[in-house]
């Protein structure tokens, strides 16, 4: 499939079992775009990424506390981009649209689903979305209350397709049951923290639900919040001071964090080390072997990326060169080195 | 939960088995609103509300013949609130939106309920409400078609949620079962009168309906139009003349009053006075005593309360610390007290 | 309809929205048959009422321990009457088939609607019953479960029909609603207790029931345990000693009482008297008048009576000549007599 | 709730959103029954469980290649039981019923399910059994075909009710959404491993089904093969030569042990010789405490335990006496001590 600009080098995958393709190198605003990083470097990475043939583009109500979707919305107007070239998510729940979380401004309710829906469309100055997904489960509201919610927002014509964002296995089954007793449409992707050091959920718990509910993945964070580029590999015994991983600086980060116990920061960098040099090996930058890792994943329609600086994403487009030679004798040397791989559930299978 | 001015007194609940979150306190505008209470006061009161973190404001297409309708919607305008912050419901059916009940202005037909919401829209000058209730039941219209006829209306986007008012159990159970039958959206809530004088239908009657079908309550007069605030309980013998309670001036007045025999006026005096004594020693007004009671159930979402003046108001949230004075020995001594508690049906349960 | 015998004075009557006819006046084995009754005296009853043009035989698991289910059986078999001309009820739940209540051996759980109805048919020697009534509901089950097994039992052809007995509207409502979503048989009748003391229920909770769900009534004590046959009417200060209105003698006596008070006794024989009196004039014994009573409400498909003597069959079934001399003047008179008539809701109706 | 014997001691829990009542101990015939134990002694295990009130005996296909079921049919016929007294499951899957897995005779295919319910009928020489169990999940059959099949199982009277064992959550929320969807019986019921040291599945990855699907629990292992009955308390730096722990025996005995990793043993011991001062210091043996501990969760229907000896199940069922001692703060004690209670999920709840 070609892309207006002629990119060779990107790679188109379907979501899930839909019949939406989207880039297999995403390009998502989380803690950058409207945050931290300045708004014509904001547009500079947008550029970039669109030259090099990424046409997927990922914000929610809550990045920069509503920021975000309003710089990724000026600057699709901006380039005069065609609209149905792109394709456009963000994300309900998990509050902060308004600074903070009021009564019912966040939650998958039927009231939320709608009023956030439409705010985020008048922060992006669009139509409509391509994805919008429930950020986070909302163990409060039915699940019926929230499927037929997004079912209502497919139907004014405000998104094409709905999925989820960090739900667990079970919870994605039971949307997917709701929807099917209904007559409604499902959830098509999830949206899971994937990484080299982060396998349990995507490759373990979430192991049944590719097949049997048709389930896609765009997965976020595959370096680790930069620890799998190697920038901390001189930090052998503790976390540097200052970085992420020493201080708590935000309920992301602590989030991303929430598996390791103290100690075990050493073995972590121990392992990274490795891999770098397993990079160098192949020829490449240890992100670019990150991301590329994700990616031979099947079930992986599209790894979402940051960017602070447009050279970045030539980097990590770059990182599909490295797809042929991640053969399954080097995967098998990573799992061995990581010792990480979730093990297939022993029942009968072929 | 915060709310936009940071009130860290008031409680909000959900409402019934839904997403959606209402404080425990709520705003009706039944004969005060658009009727004998100025517009001006309106507005006060309801800035007083919202000021003490009430999101939650009732109205009817019915209520002072749709004028307050009108006068709540203009409030919420002059103010400048957020939509989203809000939870408005209005009811259709039990007529005299347009002063008189004619042919189709009434009952839950299709062509009511529709042309019914529309109009109290435009008055509210509203996209939506939040809830719309079915006022009362309509006994000649099948249920199919009500059941219907709202989700059409949550469809098109002109409510989120519907529900019904002093309907009996086995229509609320009906309404369920249709909605469930057609793969259709159920009532998530009724609004009952309740107050410690009558708690028959609530506690009785409705017991299985809470589990059962997920049915929530907002619940009215939680004063029995004052006879609970203690102005009375120097009418020891019979009701003062002029009083709501000795001349039929109203459809409504009578509702209220239906369960009562003739010479049962000194007997519920004294149970009042009883009330008061108790009041008194917990260190609250009556009013608050009995507003606080409701809540202790906890089927209830909100206690719909009315005022004239915004200082009623402020009361009327105090009463929220008197919950954790209300302990199972206080609730029981009441109890004892009013000797009204329903009986639990004894069939086999837990 | 004619009947074997060629009775003409008997009636008979649709159960409910069905196509099943019962003799308007049913013979019940409750405390009689298989109990206090000799067997002898149980055969001759049952061929007195079979020759009278009775159909109907109601019985319950529960009724003496299992034995009038046996005697019943007996009966049949005796007097070869065929199986097609004969309506044979059972009832499920309320225990004491095995004379105690055990685990699982009540409720309306499938385990035991199953075992239930198998030990039922092994009892009665039959093959499968008419209908089978679930004798009390059951709040701990599922509705769902309780339906499914009743259709099951259904599928077997172990019983045609099945139905509820004492259960609330939003039950029954419930009920319905849950077969009709699952494309399975909903309960055809329902067996209340009904007399001129007890009219709340029917005419009241019921009233929407009739014609919603096509649910009819089998109704049970028309006599109030003989109070409504005058024999108490010298008793105008108190219960007689030894009188089952005396003492706790069990559960059944218990909620047939339940709803009096204390001091309600004299007021009741009054209007006891006075009913008598209406009867006298009328030309039939005070029973008489009320069994017909019962059989003018329309939804009434037929009233069950117990009897220890021949004689009282024969009495009772005069009672249908009653049915004409109950013009509305006189239904009106009684009404005025009893105070006691359920208003009908006021909601909207024609 | 009464049992023939008029065993006061035990209790009786609903299975899940059920009817069905069991024991809260079961009598399970894993490794024993038909297998290492001898039948006379297995006959006097399972009176002295039914004279202790124990109601509840479950089996499997699999379990000692079909001989547990033969031997406890026998018991059941040898004491002259009453079917409806007793709860017996079996369980499909996990093959071996024929002494080996062959083609077509495990998995949850119709054919097997089919032909294994009547194959285990036969070995039991029962009518039915009340529940069966799919003993392992099988990822090759669709779902729709196990659903379907064990509801072919119910409608022809073999089975009360089904249930899974050693399903993960999104199965058994895949399955409950498929029953739904065609209108069928959804499984009742969970069998999974739960003791003091495995509480990760049952308290974490299963938290919501409890309420979303009504699933209950039988649950098994609750010694973790002896570990926890204190035997093993000396052996404080590796599993003692010979023990299930150093070999392995079976496949269930490497499940069982599947979580460890090699080191762990000394740490496990160290915890069980804290529990085993908690024991004693409540007056109770370590074995009863760990019984009792399953059953404080309100989720668990039964524990099921194993025997060799009666004097075990009188044991066994005294740890019942234990329940109301295990108060809140001896519970928060125990979670201290493990160390291993699961994370509630963080996302929006009560």
């Amino acid at each position: 499939m070609a892309w207006p600009n002629k990119n060779k080098d990107m790679l188109y995958r379907r979501v899930g079992n839909s019949g939406l393709h989207v880039s297999a190198i995403g390009l998502g605003g989380w803690l950058t775009f409207g945050g931290h990083v300045d708004n014509e470097v904001t547009f500079a990475c947008m550029k970039q990424a669109y030259d090099c043939g990424v046409n997927f583009f990922d914000t929610a109500e809550s990045y920069a506390n509503g920021q975000s979707e309003i710089v990724m919305g000026e600057a699709i107007r901006r380039f005069g981009w065609k609209r149905s070239d792109l394709v456009i998510s963000t994300k309900l729940n998990w509050g902060m649209a308004n600074g903070e979380i009021l009564i019912n401004n966040h939650g998958l309710s039927r009231k939320h689903i709608v009023e956030g829906t439409r705010a985020s469309l008048e922060r992006l100055q669009l139509e409509y979305v391509d994805i919008i997904y429930a950020h986070r489960p909302d163990r409060l509201t039915p699940m019926e209350e929230t499927v037929r919610a997004f079912n209502h927002v497919i139907d004014k014509g405000w998104a094409f397709y709905w999925g989820t964002s960090e739900w667990s296995a079970d919870e994605i089954s039971e949307a997917c049951g709701i929807a099917k007793q209904l007559g409604l449409v499902g959830p098509i992707v999830e949206q899971p923290l994937y990484n080299l050091l982060d396998r349990r959920k995507v490759e373990g718990e979430f192991q049944r639900l590719y097949t049997r509910c048709g389930i896609g993945l765009t997965t976020f964070s595959p370096l680790k919040m930069g620890l799998l580029s190697g920038k901390y590999n001189d930090a052998t015994t503790e976390p540097p001071a200052g970085s992420r991983f020493s201080e708590s600086q935000d309920r992301f980060a602590n989030q991303v964090r929430r598996d390791w116990e103290k100690d075990e920061w050493s073995g972590v960098i121990q392992k990274v080390i490795k891999l770098k040099a397993l990079a160098d090996r192949l020829g490449f930058k240890l992100s670019q072997l990150a991301l590329a890792w994700c990616l031979k994943n099947e079930n992986v329609s599209a790894v979402i990326t940051g960017a602070s600086r447009p050279e970045q994403i030539v980097d990590n487009v770059q990182s599909l060169k490295l797809l042929p030679k991640l053969t399954p004798e080097i995967l098998a040397e990573i799992d061995e080195l990581l010792e990480n791989k979730p093990a297939l559930d022993p029942a009968r299978q072929d």
